[in-house]
């Protein structure tokens, strides 16, 4: 049964390629037959969007990185709008705290995303304790090969996994490390004991005991005013030797100069794919370590998994037009509290 | 209760470093009272490494890559030595097969490794679909950065995974992707369909089955005489779009020459431990093009895994002296197989 309300969708071109393939579009189309698509492009620093938009009065909104932000007075010009369902994560860019307050329904792609960083989270502990940013470059650029009586290579098994955080990102990596049958510890001081039990993860009382008694630490704290910095030198001095440091949150959790030291030092392996500022300037330490294994922020959603967004913001349009409760509802609270 | 049969270790001090923690020095004390450790390098080019045996008597020697080749005549000479304990995986440098036949007992590390070479396996399927060779050059060598617009990742998640062989190692990666809910086939004709539906693998009934209709190809396959050069350019070719190719097995068993233009097409991503010459020569392909994930032999054992070998050795040694049935004993037959 297909519903008379009214929805655009404001993606550019590459972001319709990943995040609606042709099962989406069709899935799109058995939702609503009054749907209009535009490219964020077409709005070049916004000219023209808020008279589309009055012009084109939809009731939901599907936007991604590329839509133009939505003026304050969006509501005032545009009332038909009630819901925008982003399908990518922070919706600063796009949306103003004011709309939300003044009853704008929005959601994001909320968990549906959360796997594929767990999966990043996993391979960069691997490949660090494999230093594989050592040997790719010992391999392209310098004709190495290993020396069997004094190459250094550790695995997973074996070892004990400290989690900084534990949303739903290391929730789904606590699944991913199942099969290495490693104790799991977190610190996350809001996070329940009854979710702990039921997910076996030991609690850390402080991250001095979560950074001393764990050989792979998993950095996956949100980054708020007080979590900034909290990664001290101190702490990361605290991993025990031969083990491995994972950022795949945010970088300026991390006391980042230090842990350039501590990865040149050589103790322990560092692999990144969050930095505190990014694009990763030219002169930062860690492109000149080889050892310590640096990624341009692709930790997730990959490519191809994309679409996971749409079907879940799909889900949330269908619920919204049923009435239901939202996932991932992001109220004037949440805006405030996440980055 | 202790021992009286005398062992011999026969390990250099790198190899003892990662073998025999104290851990497995005390296990081993606590099986024999009569224990003697030489190093391989003792004996240049094998120099009084006989007279070493007939002196000292070993009724079970423990060995490892270093240690020096069994003289055909040794148990004419040592009639004493019944049962070497190979720590490591090939004999061909150490045991003559000659020596098997006339009776000696020789095991060697078995499964024990199998899992690290699982892991990394995994790790390089993760790594090979997120480029992750391509953007550790591009960080550390380019000043480079993601372009949003036109990056491309993958995910193994949402994919099918098809494995060349299903032996030790098949087995434990197919463990390691079970939290990825991901469809595994497998082209293995000796193995029995009981093991497949009990570890809940997909027969493919050739290898044109398993190339095209799976993702993610890891090549596992043992390297006999039938399996040189079996995956063709015809069947690379055949993994879908998108798809990867990781090899954790033998290269000669692959069409190497095919694989990098095929990896240089860019359709497939390819992520390499094994080669058919190793060292990789300094002239390959594979060295040259960036997005080759390319690891120098290094799958595993890791080196804080070695012990695992070492501690499913001593549980071989107290089976052999309490008349016990070995794990992973090399027949003369075996001897022949395997590579």
């Amino acid at each position: 049964m297909r519903n008379e309300s009214k929805i655009c969708v404001v993606l550019d071109d590459w972001e319709k390629a990943s995040f609606t393939p042709p099962a989406v579009l069709e899935e799109l189309g058995s939702i609503s037959q009054n749907v209009t698509f535009a490219e964020g492009k077409q709005f070049p620093d916004g000219a023209g969007w808020l008279d589309w938009l009055k012009a084109e009065k939809p009731e939901i909104l599907i936007s991604g990185w590329m839509t133009p932000g939505l003026p304050e007075n969006t509501l005032e010009e545009v009332p038909e709008l009630k819901y925008v369902c982003h399908l990518v994560g922070s919706i600063k860019n796009t949306i103003p705290e004011k709309l939300i307050q003044d009853g704008l329904i929005v959601t994001n792609w909320g968990n549906s995303v959360s796997r594929t960083i767990a999966e990043s989270a996993l391979m960069l502990a691997i490949a660090g304790l494999r230093r594989v940013s050592y040997w790719t470059m010992e391999m392209h650029t310098r004709g190495g090969w290993k020396e069997r009586t004094s190459v250094v290579t550790g695995s997973v098994f074996g070892r004990k996994v400290g989690l900084h955080g534990f949303g739903a990102i290391s929730q789904e990596l606590r699944k991913l490390l199942v099969p290495f049958e490693v104790p799991v510890m977190t610190y996350s001081p809001s996070v329940p004991d009854s979710i702990l039990e039921e997910k076996n993860v030991q609690r850390a009382n402080s991250l001095e005991e979560l950074f001393s008694s764990n050989d792979v630490i998993v950095e996956l704290a949100a980054l708020t005013e007080k979590n900034r910095g909290i990664v001290t030198e101190e702490l990361l001095r605290m991993i025990p030797e031969g083990g491995v440091f994972v950022n795949v949150g945010r970088g300026a959790v991390v006391d980042e100069e230090a842990l350039a030291r501590i990865a040149e030092e050589g103790k322990i392996q560092v692999a990144l794919d969050v930095y505190g500022e990014e694009p990763l300037p030219l002169d930062s330490p860690f492109r000149k370590l080889d050892q310590v294994l640096t990624q341009p922020h692709l930790g997730g959603p990959t490519v191809d998994r994309r679409q996971d967004a749409s079907w879940y913001g799909l889900a949330n349009i269908r619920r919204y037009l049923n009435g239901e409760e939202l996932q991932s509802q992001i109220t004037a609270e949440v805006s405030k509290r996440i980055t």
